[in-house]
């Protein structure tokens, strides 16, 4: 438990070829045996509260690390921290996005090395993020049901990139208009097959499909 | 009512000075008698909602133009237009923000001069929109229950640049854990003494305290 946690300043990519630099990124990781998931939503869809379910489901098997990028506080990070895992918080200084150099500036930071999955919390932005590829080998999004099934046709890029998508906040479906069957409609007009996790950080319900899912993927990674 | 909006395809902008050339826009559109306001959120929480509700209130006073901006799709537009107010539908191709150059594409298009008031409903995002002077007079943020109070702490320049903030969806505050006294507490962190109305775009409930706000600001520019 640590009450203070290590902020890092992340400088903005001088490389011109981001993708390139990703697919090095990616390959280093690989190398180290370190699953790295870049997780990103709007902001208050539950990217940390998904996290904490995750983390202690999973950190009893896996050394975890997580980077929470934001443009200014750290209350994300000492919320991590707080559950025994390695934490650190990214600022981005103003900008929406990570690109794969500023992932790298965190891993190193972290110490990646001797992690086997590292979760980046990217800024809360359904547009940017979707634009730079962090070197990560999986992307996940959380769609939450206050925010409507209709996000995927409003912001296609985000989708289109996703590896999965997490849709979150079921236990208020009751209260607001969201149909799964319609979003997954939507996420696979997107990104056709991939997985659709419908869950309730709030109550765990659901989570367990999720890790399951989280894991085969660092299995798959590791192999 | 129409069945199909215009979709504007704007370009960034050439102008290195977008602050100043905002300034211009301003000063032409209040000689013009034209309010311009400049609303923005996270993607989800309600914007479309809350314009329904005021156009609902104020139409048949006040002509009424909105510019729905979005990086692909028209359903807001179509939305909007339903209601029998003029509506075009702003695409940015893939960018997160609109500039003053931008927004003044889009006024030429709606045809400003002849409006009362122009709402630009902004990309759906707590981070770019906000470093972007729109030219708007008033630049007003919703911030929706489920997204959790602590926003205005993760995303100060939006509610610095704030001059109003709509806590919206407050129907739904029995099934989240959020305090508007800490909301308002955060935001007014950010920009001390700014109003804060707690509506329910559902239901309807504060928005006529919204509302009499807004005519405050167009009578104030019209004077």
């Amino acid at each position: 438990m640590e009450d203070t946690v290590t902020i890092l300043k992340v400088k903005e990519s001088i490389l011109e070829d981001n993708d390139a630099d990703a697919e090095v990124l990616r390959g280093t990781l690989k190398d180290e045996h370190t699953f790295y998931l870049n997780l990103m939503s709007s902001p208050g869809s539950g990217k940390t509260s998904l996290l904490k379910q995750t983390i202690s489901r999973l950190k009893d098997r896996y050394a975890i690390g997580v980077m929470e990028a934001d443009i200014d506080s750290d209350v994300d990070a000492r919320a991590i921290a707080s559950l025994g895992v390695k934490a650190i918080q990214i600022h981005t200084g103003g900008m929406c996005h990570l690109d794969a150099d500023m992932s790298r500036q965190g891993l190193k930071e972290i110490g990646s090395k001797d992690l086997d999955l590292v979760v980046l919390e990217n800024v809360g932005n359904l547009v940017c993020p979707a634009e730079f590829d962090t070197g990560a080998h999986k992307n996940a999004v959380i769609l939450s049901v206050p925010e409507g099934d209709d996000k995927p046709l409003k912001y296609p890029l985000m989708f289109e990139k996703a590896d999965a998508v997490i849709i979150n906040k079921i236990d208020a479906m009751e209260v607001f208009d969201f149909s799964i069957e319609k979003a997954a409609q939507y996420i696979h007009m997107r990104h056709p097959d991939i997985p659709v996790f419908a869950v309730s950080a709030a109550t765990g319900e659901g989570i367990d499909a999720w890790c399951r899912w989280l894991e085969e993927q660092i299995r798959g990674e590791q192999a």
